[in-house]
């Protein structure tokens, strides 16, 4: 008997009708002779609907992030319950449980507490009494305050992983409106095609390179406590993609040199020009880029130039989240005199294009077909960095489009029937 | 320092405005020295609105009471986080606590549990801090199982009088729309007058026969436990009714006579015809009654009648809710033969009259002045029971107004001025 996880997002469960879809979903995996736990997000704009009615008594809500975690945890309160009215109505047994009895405990951040420890007893009570576990994806509590908290984007995703590492299940199972990873954003490369698998590490990339299908909170998760997760869709009984965090037994998986393209349209880039090249300015930027908060993406510094040793400058350019932009600008100005730089350049119509696949350890040429696919449709670059799997560029935010196409077509990704469309999945 | 418990029902924090206004009214409460506990129930129609979700994904949600109770302390979770959020926006410090998390513990019967134990350390180191606690009403949870509970119908009102308790409270001010105790229901009496103050026991008497203002089982629990309660409204500075649970030290409280009149549209009645006069058939005849589930209220056996000892019969007069009417009918038609009863009669329009007051005890001439009001209003009286502090009628539902105004008048209980009218509260 295999112990599966399923998550289900708010889409899934935005109404009645589809509540009543995923029970018999939910209830079909238990009579195929599995013991099943499920975690849910609250259903559809719930959560928006909360936080509108926060705003309505308070101006700056976030201001009590502890009452804002207890009022948003209701929204899953509330999913899970009728998703258990619905699975016992429809002739199975299930119980539902909230983060802190299904024993999610995390740490005391509020709006975005990391989980920190699982003990399932509760779950694993249910489960041997032959029940199905239904449980509140993006809450868990705080152990010392015993405060409730909750894990902030990606949290059900996060929860559900959690749960299946810390019941070592067979399987976690993370449902939406999308039928799995494909090879690019569908909505951008309409040839995009759906991968039956791909190895943790380059999913990982993905989600960090833009794609939005996990979160990678949750593929982190997944990769080092050794979960194998399958992505797949809530309505339709395709087998989605699995995303492998486990080789089994000498199985040696036949490593794709690229599984996919993502592309990133949440950036924007800041360039510091004209810093007096004397050890330690670099450091001083950062520094300066961090108290204000930004998570900084890539950076490049271009090489030193000047007529002699004293007058040196160079050029660094990064790229961070657009919501960032004002913010750090603002705080660079006002260090502009002890910093010495000349001006900043802000620009925030850029784009990043990512090419991600774990074959690239072992195959070379990658770049080249990159950098030639992005010449010959005449992409200019203005940016590269890279990792062990994953080559990223940025180019202008107009060009991104044609870039993901021209780049796609030039690692042989394109399928010959059109992808169905997605849209992107909530907390 | 004083601490006082304050409960806010369902209208009184039905909307952002009015959560505002109680923001303000708890935070008012404070400044003036006080400590403040604030128990508050679900958001106007969230209640029915959860209900009416639960019975579109199952036909019959309470099949699931676990997960029916899991739903609906999920409104109570969005009003105290809400409430919080106000107070913490206009200037004071405050926490919402769940039910568990303030410590009321309770029996494991879902959706009627009552109040075990209370523990409220958390509550207490709120106060400490100076901080405002915030209680979600209606709710608790099962010691053994760990399980979320409901408390039933005016179970916030409940929630605060054993808070008050376990605190020590120095009074439990119950808020609703309502700005106190009347001699009557001003719907019915217009003359209807607000009382200052009344005895715990005549309010219990009121609560039970008929009186909606403070739910029965929170009266019962402040008389068990010394606790004073005030009945007040939210949207008013009128100080409200005192309900006195404790006589101050040898301040004898001035009795009335009678403290008010209470009527009751809610009941039904069933006379079984021609019961044989042998031992032990009202026994038999109540037993099948409570295995149908139902509550009586009053009941009535006549003389039994018959022409020789062998031959007598008698009959049996009952009341009890409208909604239990045709299933307790059934039971007895079903067991007819073994009762050997010749007829049914059933009535659900009939209505109860109550005159209650603790000077009842020792003022003789109540019960004169009753039947006389109503004899001379012509109206017939069908049953009567009594308790120490209370004469109850049943007449028929039609002259049922007619006769607490009579009776009002009679024991000279008439205002003045109009009384303003209210509804019942919620949970």
């Amino acid at each position: 008997m295999a112990l599966i996880v399923q998550k289900f997002g708010g889409s899934s469960v935005g109404d009645a009708q589809k509540i009543k879809h995923v029970a018999n979903r939910v209830i079909e995996t238990q009579r195929a002779g599995n013991q099943v736990v499920v975690v849910v997000s609250a259903m559809g704009d719930t959560t928006d609907e909360l936080i509108d009615l926060a705003q309505s008594v308070a101006e700056n809500p976030y201001n009590s992030p502890r009452e804002m975690d207890m009022l948003l945890t209701s929204g899953e309160r509330i999913s899970m319950a009728l998703l258990a009215l619905a699975i016992n109505a429809a002739g199975a047994s299930s119980r539902s449980f909230t983060g802190s009895q299904a024993g999610i405990m995390t740490s005391a951040k509020h709006g975005d507490a990391r989980i920190s420890e699982v003990t399932p007893t509760r779950i694993r009570e249910a489960l041997d009494d032959g029940d199905i576990a239904i449980v509140a994806g993006f809450q868990g509590f705080n152990k010392d305050s015993k405060d409730v908290t909750t894990l902030g984007r990606g949290g059900s995703d996060t929860t559900a992983v959690a749960l299946a590492a810390a019941l070592n299940a067979d399987l976690c199972e993370i449902y939406s409106d999308v039928d799995g990873v494909y090879t690019c954003d569908p909505r951008v490369v309409s040839s995009a095609k759906k991968l039956d698998s791909i190895d943790v590490e380059s999913m990982l990339e993905l989600a960090a390179a833009g794609a939005k299908i996990l979160h990678i909170r949750a593929v982190e998760y997944a990769r080092r406590h050794g979960v194998d997760l399958r992505v797949r869709s809530t309505f339709s009984t395709d087998p989605g993609t699995i995303v492998y965090s486990n080789l089994k037994d000498g199985a040696q998986m036949e490593e794709p040199v690229v599984s996919g393209v993502a592309t990133d349209k949440s950036q924007a880039q800041i360039t510091v020009i004209g810093i007096p090249d004397v050890p330690g300015k670099a450091a001083e930027i950062f520094t300066a880029v961090a108290k204000a908060g930004a998570n900084i993406d890539m950076i490049v510094q271009n090489t030193p130039t000047g007529s002699d040793v004293t007058d040196r400058v160079s050029d660094i350019s990064f790229t961070l989240p657009k919501a960032d932009l004002q913010r750090v600008a603002n705080a660079l100005e006002a260090a502009k005199e002890s910093l010495g730089y000349r001006e900043l350049e802000l620009d925030d119509s850029i784009g990043k294009l990512s090419v991600v696949g774990a074959g690239m350890r072992t195959h070379s040429g990658v770049s080249a077909t990159l950098f030639g696919a992005l010449a010959k449709a005449g992409i200019n670059i203005e940016m590269i960095s890279t990792s062990e799997i994953r080559i990223s560029v940025v180019t202008s935010l107009a060009q991104l489009d044609e870039a993901a196409r021209a780049v796609h077509t030039a690692f042989e990704l394109d399928s010959d029937v059109e992808a169905v469309v997605y849209a992107g999945t909530g907390r």
